[in-house]
């Protein structure tokens, strides 16, 4: 993992965009292929991918291509796809239920093991394959279970004391919907979706643009 | 709108954020406050705020602090919030429903005025306050309700033809969901929320942190 840790943080964003490609390539049979095909079906450039791949020791030989399935399986490992993740889910509204039934996350290895809710009127309702359960059992369930991932999709206002008892109870990963920024210790990774956040990134798009019309 | 063409894509990102932090500053009846004290609640430097801030002609006076809730204005007519933004949502599975319900949109001026779905069985559902409409309805209703953005929540697959429908029909703006990048022509405004995608970066960040211990 030594070489890993230089990485910036552009080029990991980069990296699932690369698999998604990869992984439609595999799947239509094709076995090499070029930097300058893969940056025109990609829309980006072809020594920006060079480089990208380089950082992880390259996967290519000079004019004859990379290996889509090898590489495929390479970045799938750095992005820890190779193991399973056991996930529960803190929020059994609308979101939490639309998250619970997708299905795409499980073919990638992310198993939802759970689903919580403080509302007492949920209690037991079926939400994809799960029984949704109260929160008094939340601490145990993520001992016995072996839980590293745990999706919040709750208010801004309950996320950050549920998010300290998800700390205390080793959760090492938080994927958060809530609203707010989640003060947590080191060492445990927080990715944020903030959807009205990126509505307003829409909407300063389109303002700006309307401008210049 | 001159000055604000020149702002790069990071200052871009952090307006939501500042527009979060300053609504709840005015929430708590706060009137002014200084970059410094800005700077510690959203764990950010005094300096890239200030930085910020003065793209868009500064909003504070030396030694004064800014004015919260005069800011907090400028920045949501900025990122376009001071005019409403009509949307479609074009898919009525889980989470076309589950944003449908999202009730903060519309406090900040996001209507969502109706929903499609091109699942026969699902029509007519009721979906929040709106009723599914087949697709044979999406190209009129667009023109006859001043549609300006369509979410997309379908299948990867679909994806890009209705987008093609969309951008036919006067659409300005797409918030995707869906698992693809849109082929769609300059002018017209893609927001991407790749949720697979997020869910990898964070894997990564997971292995990685475990990488390390």
């Amino acid at each position: 993992m030594q070489d890993e840790q230089k990485i910036s943080q552009a080029v990991i964003d980069r990296l699932p965009r690369y698999f998604r490609y990869l992984g439609e390539l595999r799947d239509q049979g094709v076995e090499r292929i070029s930097s300058r095909d893969l940056s025109a079906i990609m829309h980006s450039t072809a020594s920006q991918i060079r480089q990208d791949f380089n950082l992880f020791g390259g996967f290519g030989q000079q004019g004859y291509g990379y290996n889509v399935d090898h590489l495929y399986t390479e970045i799938g490992r750095i992005l820890g796809l190779d193991k399973e993740h056991h996930l529960i889910i803190i929020g059994a509204g609308h979101l939490g239920q639309a998250l619970a039934n997708y299905s795409n996350f499980a073919n990638r290895g992310f198993i939802f093991e759970g689903i919580f809710d403080s509302d007492p009127a949920l209690s037991g309702k079926q939400v994809a394959h799960m029984k949704v359960q109260p929160m008094e059992d939340l601490v145990d369930f993520i001992a016995q279970n072996d839980i590293d991932i745990a999706v919040l999709t709750i208010p801004k206002t309950a996320a950050v004391p549920v998010s300290q008892v998800l700390v205390d109870a080793g959760i090492k990963a938080i994927w958060n919907f809530a609203h707010a920024d989640l003060p947590v210790p080191e060492g445990i990774q927080v990715e944020n979706v903030h959807l009205t956040d990126s509505l307003m990134r829409l909407s300063y798009s389109v303002s700006t643009s309307s401008g210049k019309e």
